[in-house]
């Protein structure tokens, strides 16, 4: 690349220059220094979630979805039944995870507009006893819609079922605590709210249900038993790690916390998503989700209706000024979307909402 | 950490500045442009091994062990039967995986200083029919020692089985020829002999094998099969890639090609062993395998036999001189292991050499 675009766009996002820093030294995967990095990371990411007293924080090379298929093959016993919430393509990818490991699964699907609710998921339960696990998206990057995570998790537990929940493109930048939010796995990665690269997972597990999941696993690499168990041995990941993404996450991580933690991120993504919103909204662009059920993360916006509107040429000339897009993931609504996550503020914002403008004028784009 | 030592280890590694610097963008993982990055990389993985005529190249997220879990799961059927040559760590692994995936298997184990022959396996093979499948090291990090993969590869075919070669720690430095030894797969990962950063793996699959093994892959993320397709399709990974590892292999390539592909890798790590070994050998420590089988790629040491000799000491002095060791993989013996990889030279090993000394000399270490 000549330049150096910003990424609007739902991870692999925009990283500060100091965590790509943090990746111009080699470290030893077996030295003492590695291991106190990787341990040093685990705590920082159970205090995000509040999580040291009752998870662990089991990290996983790969991307985010080999994160979550380790923890369903890993917490789902063999004769497990899980209840897939689905309102997006990342809730169809949890029942195909199901599907694949030959967990038995059942879905329940709403519109991409329209959150499952917590009555949806008492009704369903209690209609099927067999039912043992309980799986959902926090934010489904979709659309970029919030599903209610806390009042869901409150009926899951009042029944006894055990939840698992996707929140990759959620977790640091929205509140989810969990002494109050009952959960056996919690799943996120690296190149996503944290603003670290792309590279490993991790998986928030409810300690007692890791300790009860040994031989569980149908992989050796996606174990998350054996990789836990082995990391609390020997300090060390159980094969090769992503030492570089690992050291990245890490200086992402101080930032994180020098910024003001969660509360300042989300802060300033809420800001970033206004500011796109507000801005797409004067030159005519609506947003596909109303305001209340829009997560500040990725916002999915209705393209224009003009015929003179084509994605791959607009993508290529907002590019050019110097912000990459995301194409929709719609199937019956043409669309677009824009990430308001990664280092970046209301400064990029407003000119990546200019890029927009200008893009549309010359295409002579009119019809909006 | 406040210094950068040399990594004299198996990967991890020491990798150039300039591998490192091509980390200091942010790529988005739908653009073109990193489409290109990713298609590149895969031709000229392709080149080293002469494959374009008859193998794919498929990139996976996530460490090399992912990359064989992968292969094993997407090309032995399940009706499959897997002959596994072992002699060490990484050969138990194999039938570890086998095991773990469900799927047949049957060991043939030597010791850890003798290579299996191929004259075994073509008895192995006669004697059960059963076998579709064999799977090898080719260098067995574990002590460093060079299986005869062309002379089994021969045999293998001769016999009408497939063979899944982990080639992780000698892909790119050793001569691999697919026009000359017959493979189903064959395996390597970026932070090896290319001397890229660790994060990904990949396999190179029989275009005919691959294109027969819809289905049996028991999981999503590890589907090389469904990595491939999505791939061939659309140009991208089926889940966020690993960006700045891919860029930084990329760029490793090309300063592999630029210094003289192959051929001069091989040289240079045959210069780094020989530098090795003479050094060692002139203060008295032994290499643990014969000359013949030892593989330029990572050297075993028997440990000074003087009480005064403790592992973990002595690393830490290395480590204080500039280097970092391994530790060794046996458990009848104990050992070190020195790697001869990475973006080091005669230099670097002669003054490795210089740091063993001083550190025996100051803990007093005199019977070696």
């Amino acid at each position: 690349m000549t330049h150096t675009p910003v990424l609007l766009t739902p991870g692999p996002l925009t990283t500060s220059a100091r965590t790509r820093q943090a990746m111009m030294l080699d470290w030893g995967s077996w030295d003492r220094e590695f291991n106190t990095l990787t341990a040093n990371l685990c705590q920082q990411l159970l205090s995000i979630v509040n999580g040291h007293a009752s998870h662990h924080c089991v990290p996983l090379q790969g991307s985010g979805t080999f994160a979550v298929e380790a923890a369903i093959g890993t917490l789902v016993p063999r004769d497990g039944k899980v209840l897939v919430l689905v309102n997006g393509a990342y809730g169809q990818r949890l029942a195909r995870i199901c599907q694949v490991l030959g967990r038995a699964f059942t879905t329940f699907e709403t519109a991409e507009d329209q959150p499952t609710t917590a009555a949806d998921v008492q009704r369903l339960i209690r209609a099927d006893a067999s039912i043992t696990h309980v799986a959902l998206i926090h934010c489904e990057t979709s659309t970029g819609i919030l599903n209610p995570l806390a009042q869901i998790a409150q009926v899951v537990a009042d029944h006894g079922k055990r939840l698992i929940i996707d929140a990759m493109s959620s977790f640091g930048a929205l509140p989810i605590d969990a002494a109050q939010v009952p959960f056996d796995a919690l799943i996120a990665a690296s190149g996503k709210c944290l603003e670290g690269v792309p590279g490993m997972g991790f998986v928030f597990t409810d300690k007692t249900a890791l300790a009860g999941a040994e031989g569980n696993s149908p992989s050796l690499a996606l174990d998350l038993h054996d990789q836990h168990a082995y990391m609390a041995r020997t300090g060390q990941w159980r094969f090769t790690p992503p030492t570089h993404v690992v050291a990245a996450l890490h200086e992402a991580l101080l930032q994180y916390h020098e910024q003001g933690g969660l509360a300042a991120r989300h802060q300033r993504y809420a800001n970033n998503c206004k500011s796109l919103l507000d801005g797409m909204a004067a030159i005519g662009l609506r947003s596909f989700l109303p305001a209340a059920i829009q997560a500040p993360i990725i916002v999915t916006f209705h393209a224009p209706r003009d015929p003179r509107y084509q994605f791959a040429d607009f993508y290529e000339r907002v590019k050019a000024k110097g912000f990459i897009l995301y194409p929709g993931k719609l199937t019956q609504v043409e669309t677009f979307r824009v990430g308001c996550i990664g280092c970046v503020g209301p400064h990029e914002m407003r000119a990546a909402v200019r890029a927009v403008t200008d893009a549309l004028r010359e295409m002579e784009v009119l019809h909006i």
